[in-house]
């Protein structure tokens, strides 16, 4: 099952069904893409853990080694995006990048979740484009100038149940239609149950908290004008435009 | 004007006002500390957003150079605890600090506020007490293991509206009784209307969020079983039992 966050023509928040390409509630049934409704964040997390260096191939392109545990790093809800929004970022920057990212949506209020349980947890699968910018992220320690500015994380367009998410899904990002990350969910370093045991040794996840697992190879720069697509299969596809002050 | 959070005799969530040590709701009166009442956070921030090395004193006790522009760091809502809580940490860590701090209640939704009008912004004042795992913050890029925990942030007991703190407001910790930390609001290498202008440069803050300002001198561990108190003149005394596993 595929669900849609939505605010509907009449300006109520809705949660329908995605069926053959059309958002379903009630009676009624809308295009995900025209502007009859607004799609919205796929669930409302109080936090987004963010797992970096995830990929061993990505970790080398930035010159990085491969962690022995999973390095982690938070981008609180005034980072939160929806699919169709136009993304900024702080002005006055060199470099503004994509990265595309499976999200694993939180179903219910977890601590010291063991590896063996830790899918019961899952509610679902979105999209995030893990906005960075990059200028802050290299002069900081925290990233937070360089992760966690609005609109930074764009999620979506939908949360995919786990039986429709393959354990060897694609990972894609796609910048105005040209191919630039083509990874899979099997390439992940620490894999979904052993970032929830993880995080939860330390946090406490609520429902609709979101994972993001980490980038494949092939991150770069978003120009202003740019159109971003973050491809995750089974899941769908989430596009944004890019307008840098 | 000094306010409390608290849940009432009868369960519900009030916000009332401290008058000559009573907590006045409507026609009843409660005593702070007694257990008549749940004393809650003065707010409920969606995120925290925290200050390192903000006092020189402290900066060089921990072997760093004073920072250029504001160390950022952040603390989701799950860190949140309130005035009389237990405070806990993950199993088996070698050092668990406290850190006395000034901490800023956010008042209005807001973005890129000039430093002129940045205390307008302001709400109130609390104490808040950045309890740091050492064992994990040193070995971390973001400092989530090391400070984003469960109940690595006390806050409160009160908030207290700007005129009730002082300029140089004092800023201390105590732990079983014993000074450790007495520094003022005054040694803030960055002030807090700077602080305000630089994270909404980036992050749009909420009403409830809260800013920790940064900690004096004289941080040091916690033991099983000792009470710590962080004292800000004008607005009072947030005590903490701790409970390490």
């Amino acid at each position: 099952m595929k669900y849609v966050r939505f605010r509907d023509p009449a300006g109520a928040v809705r949660r329908g069904r995605l069926e053959d390409d059309r958002v379903r509630f009630g009676n009624a049934t809308y295009s995900l893409d025209d502007d009859e409704i607004d799609v919205l964040p796929p669930s409302e997390p109080s936090k987004i853990v963010c797992i970096g260096r995830n990929y061993a191939d990505h970790a080398d392109e930035m010159g990085n080694d491969v962690p022995d545990r999973p390095l982690l790093f938070l981008k609180p809800p005034n980072a939160v995006a929806s699919h169709g929004d136009t993304i900024t970022a702080p002005a006055g920057k060199e470099r503004i990048d994509y990265e595309a990212e499976l999200g694993v949506v939180i179903g219910e209020q977890c601590r010291h979740v063991p590896v063996s349980d830790a899918m019961d947890v899952v509610e679902g699968f979105t999209c995030v484009n893990d906005i960075s910018n990059r200028d802050d992220q290299e002069k900081e320690q925290n990233w937070v100038r360089g992760k966690a500015f609005d609109g930074a994380a764009p999620l979506g367009p939908v949360l995919a149940t786990p039986d429709e998410v393959p354990e060897d899904a694609s990972v894609q990002s796609r910048v105005n239609g040209d191919l630039r990350q083509d990874g899979t969910r099997e390439q992940l370093i620490f894999p979904i149950s052993e970032l929830i045991a993880e995080i939860t040794t330390y946090l406490t996840l609520e429902p609709g908290d979101v994972i993001a697992t980490g980038t494949p190879e092939g991150v770069g720069p978003l120009e202003d004008g740019d159109t971003v697509e973050i491809e995750v299969e089974g899941v769908g596809t989430l596009e944004n435009t890019v307008r840098l002050p």
